[in-house]
């Protein structure tokens, strides 16, 4: 019985190895690679560790890292749904249960449990861990875009109208984290990183160049 | 002075990018590359949320898993010192003081402090939390050694007597992750995976073939 739970706790970290090779649209500042989920959400404790400060309601630090850790595993089976793919996100709450189930089954009960709780609640963004834990996910690739050039918006053809729209929510998790953010952009507006407005598109539906 | 502090804040969590890049001689079990410094310190503290148990002594968590995602951090400067490299091994002191200093020192005085503070207390091994750490830090590669075939052993040359000598530490974090342990590489030695002994070369002292 106690080595069954050993068994289904060490297929779980065995499982979750495959976050390793979940490859997000951010870019490393260092290497010329893209991100991938596992390296992503250690980025994300260290920020909790470091910039818990800057919440807008009091936090509970350990609970926001042990968030931000378990938060992507889901998508070893459903993937990363990029965050401006409005067509991705029509059926990401599908798919990312249904790993949900799967993987969290692995693990025994109490500690399945324990995970898919944190997982939804930061899904959820209805407390103060969770709209700071969001705030977290939301401010790291803004960061990562500004100190690569731009690249991933400019790869995917992201107006800075975009990035404040999606963006927006980060606000009720840190009002720091989120003026920073919008210092941030303006300035890569200004630089010429991306357009200000999704224009052309916009105003005569021009089709769009290959 | 209060953006000064953030400023600090978020060059460290610039610099700390690099941790991506820092290249470990264990292997992925579901892609064909090497495993990195940052990929790895995500997988420890998923291993403190779920294994903690099993340490000797009770440890506090929350601890445990903000010393896994530091202790690493001074390879950014110091490099991979691979775990059975003697030679290695003799300035690895010197050179992870030095990057202490440095990375450390970009961080706001209180913070750098506490995060120094864990790091050496993990090298320590003084305290509870700090050994049961470091048996995860061992118990992680001998996991991933076992499941693929052994390739990091092979490619080094290790035996199992190397492996039980360097690892035996472990038993005073985990004595249930040693045992396992020891019970993979038994059963690792007898498919082959790796020799038992470094037979040849300790007892005719024949030069190693290049």
């Amino acid at each position: 019985m106690d080595d069954d739970r050993f068994q289904q706790q060490i297929r779980f970290i065995l499982e979750i190895d495959k976050l390793k090779t979940i490859i997000r649209r951010t870019y490393l500042l260092h290497a010329d690679r893209a991100e991938n989920t596992a390296e992503h959400s250690w980025h994300l404790a260290m920020m909790a560790i470091l910039l818990a400060e800057y919440a807008n309601e009091p936090v509970d630090v350990a609970r926001v890292i042990k968030m931000v850790l378990v938060h992507d595993i889901v998508e070893i089976d459903a993937g990363d749904t990029y965050f401006y793919d409005a067509t991705a996100a029509l059926d990401k709450h599908e798919r990312e249960h249904t790993a949900a189930d799967r993987l969290f089954g692995i693990l025994p009960g109490d500690q399945g449990k324990e995970l898919r709780e944190l997982w939804e609640e930061f899904e959820a963004a209805q407390s103060a861990d969770a709209r700071f834990a969001l705030a977290l996910d939301r401010f790291m690739p803004q960061l990562h875009n500004y100190h690569t050039q731009g690249r991933s918006w400019v790869e995917h053809g992201i107006s800075a109208d975009q990035v404040l729209e999606r963006n927006e929510g980060m606000a009720e998790g840190s009002l720091k984290l989120w003026e920073c953010a919008k210092s941030l952009l303006a300035d890569a507006v200004s630089k010429g990183l991306l357009p200000p407005k999704d224009a052309e598109r916009k105003r005569d539906g021009a089709p769009e160049e290959k």
